[in-house]
């Protein structure tokens, strides 16, 4: 632990004007909030700071995500504080003039966040390969149907006739392609059980289009320009909480931000002693910290 | 064209004894043989040089490969000088003492293959989500079958499901993990149309298994490690004819054999000049040449 220091309360209190937080491992585990992190979180807010959450969960609707933080106690912040890939990307795409629809690898959650802001898109649910029979076949596929930009996202309905579909609609002319998130698996619930994430939709489309998609999630700089620009945020007075060093330190370093690694979630120090090992610097956080709540009971003392 | 020499056919009949090909692209075009390439061949053959074709593909079986040479005029080469990952694979894992099966992400063909050297396997076809109901239930997937290795190639079948098997599979102790091939599309006979290859399964389950494949065809080691011991050829006696810098140069240049680029294909001169300005050395051939007809002519004169 050479380079990073321990987080105290008052001082990054004093330093910081805007506080953001990842959710899962940070501030509660699956349905279960973590001790301390609501207190926390509520202090900040009667501190008069900023305060967000920062997911790149994009297998909710950001309604049921919002109703979760305030069914588990996390009601002190306001809708427009809770921020996930899908709702950032929705604000991108309405800002655009064109009425040509989205091309969705990913969930109905996703299509609902985008249809609130009024934008149409396809693809959701099955596309199944029994519509073809061979490979003869499904060389026939009509890709003829204009888009203006292709999703990839976490979808348990991923297939070879949607990843085929995907690529050569990105592959028509100005179309974008855009990924919600790079994360590779879901925090499981069951232990030792690999669910797959966004991550793996997006290399498959990738690989099929031979294109880099813009990604909108941690750890790429969509997100905070989005947050900083409507909020008015500065990287320097911003600081980041997150459990994961490849998301959420990374996304602080990315953007400019200070970083505190929560040790409720997936890294803890001696993952830490390795990235520093290896020499990635973009993954070692400024403070580290156990828990929120050792942070919470530092401002009560 | 400044590194990049003219092949000569002569020279090159007097500089090497064994003469590797790639198949689509520098033999045929999908079901049509290319002008002067089986002459070329059959000149070789007779001039007592060692000849083979060394593929990529994995969606015919190796029995319906052979057939479709000896169909269009390559009947010179006895069965066991054409070569596909499949073929090799089936060999590596023939030799090991196991009775575990095998995962496939791939086809029928690739299955058949295994099963020639008595290799168990499963997995080809449908594995539909259908069969799990919400992100809830796919957590659920029995995953306890225990396997010696698994397969990622080319599957029109390639789903959520079999994506989250393979990965958990590889996560068991001491399975290991295959690729037939990287190739991220087929030759298609549509043209601009993208149909994905083995290379997006591959990339699909290395995203969600967080390990990286053994791979087994071009460009990868393993092929001509093979063809090196059980014919007993030397690397700097051999040489490898290709249309792709990516697949067959590259493959020459891991090999450390000389290579030819075939102008019949997917990559010409001015790609080659894209490569050299990119510094990209492991993607330059030695020689160059229009096509098998300009080597043959030669060989005439």
């Amino acid at each position: 632990m050479s380079r990073v220091q321990q987080a105290d309360g008052h001082q990054l209190i004093s330093s910081f004007d805007s506080f953001l937080f990842d959710a899962d491992g940070v501030l509660w585990l699956g349905d279960t909030p973590l001790p301390g992190a609501a207190d926390f979180l509520r202090h900040l807010v009667s501190a008069g700071k900023n305060v967000f959450i920062v997911t790149n969960n994009s297998t909710k609707t950001l309604d049921d995500y919002v109703n979760k933080c305030k069914r588990i106690g996390f009601d002190m912040l306001s809708d427009d504080h809770i921020l996930s890939p899908a709702k950032v990307l929705a604000h991108i795409l309405a800002k655009e003039k064109s009425d040509l629809p989205i091309y969705i690898v990913g969930s109905s959650g996703l299509q609902k966040e985008l249809k609130k802001e009024g934008i149409e898109s396809f693809g959701t649910g099955p596309d199944l390969v029994e519509s073809y029979t061979n490979v003869e076949s499904i060389q026939q596929m009509d890709i003829s149907r204009k888009v203006r930009a292709v999703v990839a996202s976490f979808d348990i309905h991923l297939s070879y006739p949607k990843i085929m579909r995907a690529a050569n609609y990105i592959n028509q002319a100005g179309v974008r392609f855009y990924a919600t998130n790079p994360d590779p698996r879901l925090p499981g619930p069951v232990p030792g059980v690999i669910i797959p994430g966004s991550g793996v939709s997006m290399r498959a489309v990738q690989t099929a289009a031979g294109k880099e998609p813009i990604i909108i999630g941690k750890p790429s700089k969509t997100m905070f320009e989005y947050i900083k620009e409507r909020f008015n945020l500065k990287a320097e007075k911003s600081v980041i909480f997150g459990d994961s060093c490849e998301t959420d330190i990374k996304f602080g370093h990315v953007n400019g931000l200070t970083s505190v690694l929560v040790g409720t979630g997936v890294h803890d120090l001696n993952k830490v002693e390795e990235f520093e090992k290896q020499g990635r610097e973009d993954l070692i956080p400024n403070y580290y910290t156990p828990s929120l709540k050792v942070l919470f009971d530092i401002l009560q003392k």
